[in-house]
């Protein structure tokens, strides 16, 4: 088998997650990880495959079919995105959901001039519960579509708590409110608050004669990220903090529930996921998505997509004949 | 807005259904509905629609987009599906899961010979559920995927019941195992026999003076639907039957338990639908498929597809804009 291969540009959470991916795809070899840091600095997990400084990219150009970009959406991959398009086919998880119009834009502009195809925003959400959202619509055009979150870290509002005077460390879990998804899951199309969806639970290490009370007052009322929710903060250890809240699960639910017919039918359609580790499912999730980059661009397509333009069976190692027979 | 034109051949549960699922989608009109009864004898319910004699399907060419096709698996999609994709585009919901890849073949041929385009096998099982099945499997390639169906009606286990002597009318639901779907939803990819996955619920009106043992016995052995299952079995008059079991509700669940990276991090994804009206729903999924088979023909498409070379985008209302903007 001729296998695709691969690049891998940033190497954090989730350049480490797609490199396990790949080696769990046997039509896949990672050809390249690319760093920011001192190349020498970095060790990657898989035997022989270089690492390489950000600089020197274009020099593998003719060795990798696809790029995987793992950077962050707020300042990286806007930059690099495009630059890397137009060089080479690209799968991103840019997650800015204000700005994807105007990513998209820029990343359709580099691809097609590049002779490339870029596929963005790829992932759980934005990704599979974007599809999900788009499936459950499309079936049910009356009804109402809502996506819970957690129980999981979030990464934002956790760099928010930490940026706060007295705090050494912190971590913030999204969980959801079990009586808001038993409501929606029974069909009855509540009305929800921010409030009502989810809670917000913090694990704070403060710094030593820090005033406890100042700082959780001044979490709870945070305007945008706090001040709309119920939320509780605990203060521990840091050693506790390593030992307890080291992983990275998350997880949450789309659910459409929505109605067909004479007499209103209801229908509920669920999506959910429970994941020990979010960055390594986001990475299996821009791995798969490789390979239907690298096949639409064999195919001689060109510019961006999203998730929403991918027919599903480009995404599975078997061909349309055998998914058809095993699998429909 | 100009509106896609719809066919609906055959008019039962999802020929019924199809019309409804017209009604609630903006983009589309009912043009005609075809029948092998005497047309005069057929009342549908969308004003100013022609019931038109199968005989006369040729004679709406030039008027109808996409026909969508009604009929049963067994024996009558094998025979009209291919005469019918030879002069329309059309949508079937051919869930003859063993003849998948022979019917696909005969209507690709039909298909391409006629220049449309034609999706088999639409539905949610197949369906949804196959594309679930697929994401799935191509986001966690190690791990198991489980599908589960019910509680709901299985028509051809209460054909089988209906045709043992004695027995005057039936119904059978398929009921999922809770225990089952909880060990699933655990992670822990347990090893299930039928038995283990889902049990059978019978209710039975009998005929008068009919030996309710010998009855019972027939069923819970009787070979392939119901031997290698825990059967139960409930003897109810006409009455009762009618008054509780007279609609059509269904679902289930597809689970997928798997792995990444080196620790074996675990990750659940489940698919759930809960349905009021399996004819209904099912419909609703032929009808936004019919917009997908609509849009590729326009694009100069030809052959038959299933669920899984379809782009999940070209199953909406709404333009790529809006769904990068709205729903990404």
């Amino acid at each position: 088998m001729e296998k695709i291969r691969i690049g891998i540009v940033g190497y954090g959470n989730i350049g480490r997650g797609a490199e396990r991916s790949i080696m769990r795809n046997e039509d896949m070899e990672l050809k390249a990880v690319f760093t920011r840091r001192a190349p020498a600095l970095v060790q990657v997990e898989t035997e022989g495959v270089p690492v390489r400084h950000m600089d020197d990219l274009l020099s593998m150009k003719d060795e990798i079919d696809v790029m995987v970009l793992c950077g962050g959406s707020a300042t990286d991959l806007p930059v690099i995105g495009p630059q890397l398009a137009a060089n080479f086919n690209t799968i991103d998880s840019f997650d800015t959901h204000a700005k994807i119009p105007e990513y998209f834009a820029n990343m359709d502009k580099a691809a097609k001039a590049g002779g490339n195809v870029s596929i963005i925003s790829v992932g759980w959400d934005p990704g599979m519960f974007s599809l999900n959202r788009l499936y459950a619509e499309a079936i049910l055009p009356q009804g109402s579509t809502y996506t819970f979150w957690g129980k999981g870290v979030s990464q934002g509002h956790s760099d928010a708590i930490r940026r706060i005077k007295g705090v050494k460390n912190a971590i913030q879990y999204t969980v959801p409110v079990d009586e808001a998804v038993n409501r929606v899951r029974s069909g009855c199309e509540p009305e929800l608050m921010t409030r009502d969806k989810h809670l917000r639970e913090c694990f704070v290490v403060p710094e030593d004669g820090a005033d406890l009370k100042v700082i959780e007052e001044e979490i709870k009322t945070m305007p945008n990220y706090f001040d709309e929710y119920d939320t509780t903060v605990t203060f521990i250890s840091e050693e506790e903090l390593k030992r307890e809240h080291s992983r990275m699960p998350h997880g949450g639910f789309v659910i459409r529930s929505g109605e067909t017919g004479k007499e209103g039918n209801k229908h509920i359609m669920e999506y959910s996921l429970k994941l020990d580790s979010n960055p390594e499912f986001t990475a299996s999730v821009l791995i798969c998505y490789a390979r239907a980059a690298y096949r639409l661009s064999k195919a001689g397509e060109k510019g961006a997509r999203s998730v929403f333009d991918i027919a599903p069976g480009l995404l599975s190692v078997k061909t349309s004949e055998e998914l058809r027979k095993e699998m429909l």
